[in-house]
């Protein structure tokens, strides 16, 4: 078996002899078919030069129109990655990593760059910013996890960094128009604890042709895929009871489920995203805090007027409904 | 000069020659700071196998809870790209390129595969889902962008696939809950017109040590790339008459601007992720088309009960105040 043969194949939980043979391979193909995450990390710390060869690696992705709109912040305090871990679900590995970084979508750097010139920045309220944030923060950041990975490092993506992100907002000291999208450990993986790549869906329920399929037309991969992770699950005997469809399905059952596998005891129900881009964040009296967690995006309604000449309106709740009411300019 | 000082002269700009010197370069370092986006290529169509091994590159970037909530639709057909185009700004790149690739933003595998199972998937409709989405399609693409690099592709991402995204989805048959979040163009460069590696913020403007300091310490930095970007320009000539400060300004001064430097002639304003999760989308009585256009995410309203035991609610808009009212569950 050659080397492309078992990547492909520790990837897929199958073989792809014909696709592994046939192929130019070259070290960085193996290399990202490699990757796995990483949950257990060395104490030692990153070489001098790391964290900028990084970063500059991170700006070398494409940025939407170059408008750049994503930043990072790099933590290595000690007590800092212990109160994000705490607002992270507990994640042991946040606290254990030499390096987290937490990837930001950034309107406040072009909003504050119009400001200073006089002009108008009136596009960055709507969602599309919002969105190509998003995008350039997630671009940014991947390629500084390849970047990692080509000097020996692991790295494990922290989505929970949007389950409390007010909290995360305060604790970073993000201005209004910065969001955390999602944190980043990186550090030497512990050979003591070695992580296994994970088996993917067949490419052909991801990879469509021309059109979209219907949907019935994946069936039959997603089951194929549900034996594989029966098998993946035992072998690496994971406390996973079933296969992928009734894993998923448990993680998106409802606004409860969305904060993870691991919620910390005790703690508040999720407010993902819930007025996250808004700073000073909403008070309870202007949205009461639902208790199966409300996800409204609310562009910024406080700090801007949401319709021109009027006053700004803050989104009023009608409890006995469980309705919220939420006015947007067009 | 070395092989990283010269790469990372052309990313900021100017030279960064103690970073260059101390550090363990690799090669997948040298080619990540190398990248550029490529709008010019020959026909030449891709070889064979190509496509399979850039999605495994993709499908083994790392995936929310591995809930691989994207999927990709590879476009090859010449009238399909020719009328993608036209929604894309008329970008001929689009047009030219031997392989198009559509990154969505994928929730409808998720609730087919829960509905089979008669199982709730009510988290879906939830933004934070959205957002998970969109950072899955993202860190998916940017793996087959360095995999299609190290291949000696090019790529250029398409960011007006977002520009009239209802269009787009009827053309591309996208099921209710997938989204095109960006389209990526792929193929061999054409030597004839090169492209340039686009300089970037000093990396003090984007990269934050344990705080977000105040927007006013970045001002420095932006000046600074304000002068390296008129130099740029200048010696790309490229018809840019001022720096990055005033073009980024133009680009977020309001909706109209927000479709991108190349609006095509005679297009209606963008309405960009306006109800494009929802399929099929509100019509015209539903939403009236504003005309500086809306932004809104309509998070299923039309298709799912907004609230528990309620009626499905459309939004309904007051032309006068030009607000529209929507109604969201929590």
């Amino acid at each position: 078996m050659n080397e492309a043969e078992k990547r492909l194949q520790e990837r897929y939980g199958k073989k792809l002899g014909a696709l592994a043979a046939e192929f130019p391979w070259n070290s960085q193909l193996l290399d990202l078919l490699s990757h796995r995450s990483v949950r257990a990390y060395l104490p030692d710390p990153l070489p001098e030069g790391t964290l900028d060869v990084l970063i500059a690696a991170a700006q070398s992705a494409a940025t939407s129109s170059n408008l750049q709109t994503w930043s990072v912040v790099a933590v290595t305090d000690p007590a800092r990655k212990e109160r994000l871990s705490v607002l992270a679900a507990n994640q042991a590995h946040i606290r254990q990593c030499p390096l987290f970084l937490v990837w930001l979508a950034d309107l406040a750097r072009l909003r504050h760059t119009a400001q200073r010139l006089g002009l108008p920045e009136a596009g960055l309220d709507y969602l599309e910013m919002f969105v190509m944030a998003v995008v350039d923060a997630a671009l940014a950041a991947q390629n500084a996890v390849v970047a990692a990975e080509s000097l020996g490092l692991g790295t494990v993506y922290i989505g929970a960094m949007r389950n409390r992100p007010e909290e995360v907002a305060a604790e970073l000291q993000l201005p209004p128009g910065v969001f955390a999208v999602f944190g980043l450990c990186l550090g030497y993986p512990d050979p003591a604890r070695p992580a296994a790549t994970k088996p993917r869906l067949p490419a052909r329920a991801v990879l469509q042709r021309e059109t979209y399929a219907p949907l019935e037309s994946q069936e039959p991969a997603i089951e194929e895929y549900d034996q594989t992770m029966r098998a993946f699950y035992q072998q690496q005997q994971m406390a996973v009871a079933d296969d992928w469809s009734h894993h998923s399905a448990r993680r998106i059952a409802g606004p409860a489920s969305l904060i993870g596998p691991r919620p910390a005891a005790g703690r508040p129900r999720p407010t993902r995203l819930r007025a996250a881009l808004i700073n000073p964040p909403l008070t309870a009296q202007e949205i009461p805090e639902p208790d199966a967690g409300l996800f409204l995006f609310v562009l910024n309604s406080k700090t801007r007027p949401p319709c021109s000449g009027g006053e700004p309106r803050t989104p009023a709740c009608d409890r006995r409904t469980g309705e919220v009411e939420l006015k947007l300019c067009y």
